[in-house]
């Protein structure tokens, strides 16, 4: 039966996204029958990453220093900014290799009825840099569902008046993908961004 | 891009089961994202666990006391111990609401090629039990799959020379459950185990 401490424990971790009640009594198991000293490490762990990690001063995107690797990176060209909804997105871009411009972390998108309204995006310290670095090219890297295209719509009205390149990342069937189970809005997608051969 | 503590932070989420790269990553932005209380309150919790949840002295689960709840409630009938492999187990059974024997938590199952030796099970203890208290039955709560089967069979020949009866818990049809979705090997037991009406 549950001891008391172990439902609380069952509890945060059911807290966490993506858990639910199995999974969380799964991970409270396998916790007690860690060593201590792994319990210990994974705990402070937790505190140290909370204690240290703050957000860069200019893209937003989580970071141990005042600015991120990124944008203190000068090999990086300042000129491309890749706008995405959240760190972890920078870390998929990251991950191709191909992308030398820079970022900025939106920290969500548009969804007024659950209360995210534009107030609540970084999207003021965005206009802040075009205005004041030379951007030449806006990427919006959202995803491209339903909120995603509603952020994009919204930023374009707001970076037109720059007079810059805006661009957006192509969706379609993914590489290695098969058309017979892509779903039809990725194919009708697909169909509309066709590109001359 | 991930900073030194956030990359060790995912790396703790996922060496955690059935936690992949990508939900580790999931994971640690969403406690980045948390108020710095409810971070100290789930590391808190992890190393509170921890540190005061011991084993029961007679079935092995898991208890913040010397004895479990079950083994301490004079109102559960002795008489009868439901072997489990795992006190997760206990879980579930308590939920019926149905059973009111005991408990002995074996903390594994038999796997010889990964190193899991009858030794290493919490056997011994279930011997003792069975020569000191009063035991009529004894029911093995095993999972029914391969290794269940195998511990299941060793239990057997080591509590027959008891005289006491041994049972096993039914398998078959899940209730609620589609004779067109099982598996041929549920259908096969679910044949065999048939029952008279």
């Amino acid at each position: 039966m549950a001891t008391k401490a172990l439902e609380l424990l069952i509890e945060e971790f059911h807290k966490l996204p993506g858990i639910g009640r199995k999974n969380a009594v799964r991970l409270a198991f396998h916790v007690l029958g860690l060593p201590k000293d792994d319990v210990a490490r994974l705990a402070e762990t937790l505190l140290k990453a909370k204690e240290t990690i703050k957000k860069c001063a200019v893209c937003g995107d989580y970071s141990e220093q005042p600015l991120c690797d990124i944008c203190a990176d000068e090999g990086r060209d300042g000129g491309t900014i890749c706008v995405v909804e959240d760190g972890r997105d920078i870390l998929s871009f990251e991950k191709t290799g191909t992308y030398k411009g820079k970022y900025h972390v939106l920290n969500g998108k548009l969804a007024p009825l659950s209360g995210m309204t534009a107030d609540k995006l970084n999207i003021k310290p965005l206009l802040e840099r075009i205005a004041k670095e030379d951007v030449r090219e806006i990427i919006l890297g959202l995803n491209p569902d339903f909120d995603g295209d509603v952020t994009a719509s919204y930023l374009i009205k707001l970076l037109k008046p720059f007079g810059i390149r805006i661009t957006k990342i192509a969706s379609g069937i993914p590489i290695g993908g098969n058309i017979e189970f892509a779903d039809s809005a990725t194919i009708s997608r697909a169909l509309d961004s066709r590109i001359d051969v």
